[in-house]
């Protein structure tokens, strides 16, 4: 269990997302919140390395202004809709169009991991498979009207008013949230084995 | 949107389930409890037909003691093992054999759901795959120590603590905490249109 494996570390989650911090409290862990402010490039690799890179990028980033005794939990989220990343909607009209886009389709959401204590780190990701049901334009338009879109990648989020679009997830379901758990866990055990934190 | 379908309609929902609590929560929907006190009968149907069937017998049994004026929402989940059902544990003995049969194998959950009003009922069955990692003696102890297993079908919660033994899902992931909301959207938005709320 991810609660007494670690809880006699100092973690540090580095990141600002709303629905991390669920999940880390969900495990029943202690940890302070401290945000990286590492820009999250957006290149041509494979999206899964891409994602895991960037969590990388975080975990050092937040390891560097910190005391050398945390443990620094990072991830990094990507919407992938036929090879084409769904960022954060900048509008309305955006966010409808990210939303038509994933209507009656399957779509990928990759997210990075990495572990990073004094003593070595460990990255990894996870890939997640969502199928979308048929929404019509007043359906999109209901939904962005809730404004739950307008703060996540893809426009949308499978926990909360979006549930009701989702046909079919196959994969890890915490993943689309944003924190793949049991990759988590099982980078934290091996760490923990080969004495990494 | 779920919220603004029902919301001019008296709810209630017939189920003690927190988890399905829980998911009214989320989808913003106004609601009474009211539980049946229906057994769930255990037979050699299909689990699906079965399901459906218990989720039924729950609505007309709210149904009938009703004003006749509301909508009565009714679930029934069923934890399937290689066509062995789990229901909740009686003891920790068997919670802990429950567990070690579901480590490093794929079961399926099976939701069934009835949507009741006066003018007539729609009730419809939901099935998803949900594969455990392989688990130790010591993390099925450490898990039950957390009291968690003991009043779930199948011994474990998908949200909370057990998350951390779950590798992957296949179909609807609200359906694994209890209640299948895009079936359910389904159905009322089908009720909706041939006059039947």
């Amino acid at each position: 269990m991810l609660d007494k494996m670690l809880n006699d570390y100092q973690i540090i989650l580095a990141s600002q997302s709303p629905r991390r911090r669920e999940i880390f409290d969900m495990l029943g862990l202690r940890y302070e919140i401290q945000s990286s402010d590492i820009a999250e490039p957006v290149n041509g690799e494979d999206h899964g390395l891409q994602a895991m890179r960037n969590a990388k990028n975080k975990a050092e980033s937040v390891f560097a202004k910190s005391d050398g005794h945390s443990v620094i939990v990072s991830a990094d989220t990507i919407v992938v809709l036929e090879s084409r990343i769904l960022g954060k909607p900048e509008s309305v009209e955006q966010a409808h169009s990210y939303l038509a886009a994933l209507s009656a389709n399957t779509h990928t959401v990759v997210s990075g991991i990495c572990v990073m204590s004094g003593k070595g780190q460990r990255c990894g990701y996870e890939k997640t498979e969502v199928s979308f049901a048929p929404l019509t334009d007043d359906e999109i338009r209901d939904y962005i009207r809730t404004n739950e879109p307008m703060d996540k990648a893809g426009a949308y989020g499978i926990q909360g008013f979006g549930s009701q679009f989702i046909a079919r997830v196959e994969g890890c379901y915490f993943n689309v949230m944003g924190f793949p758990i049991r990759r988590f866990y099982e980078i934290a055990r091996d760490m923990i084995s080969k004495g990494m934190l």
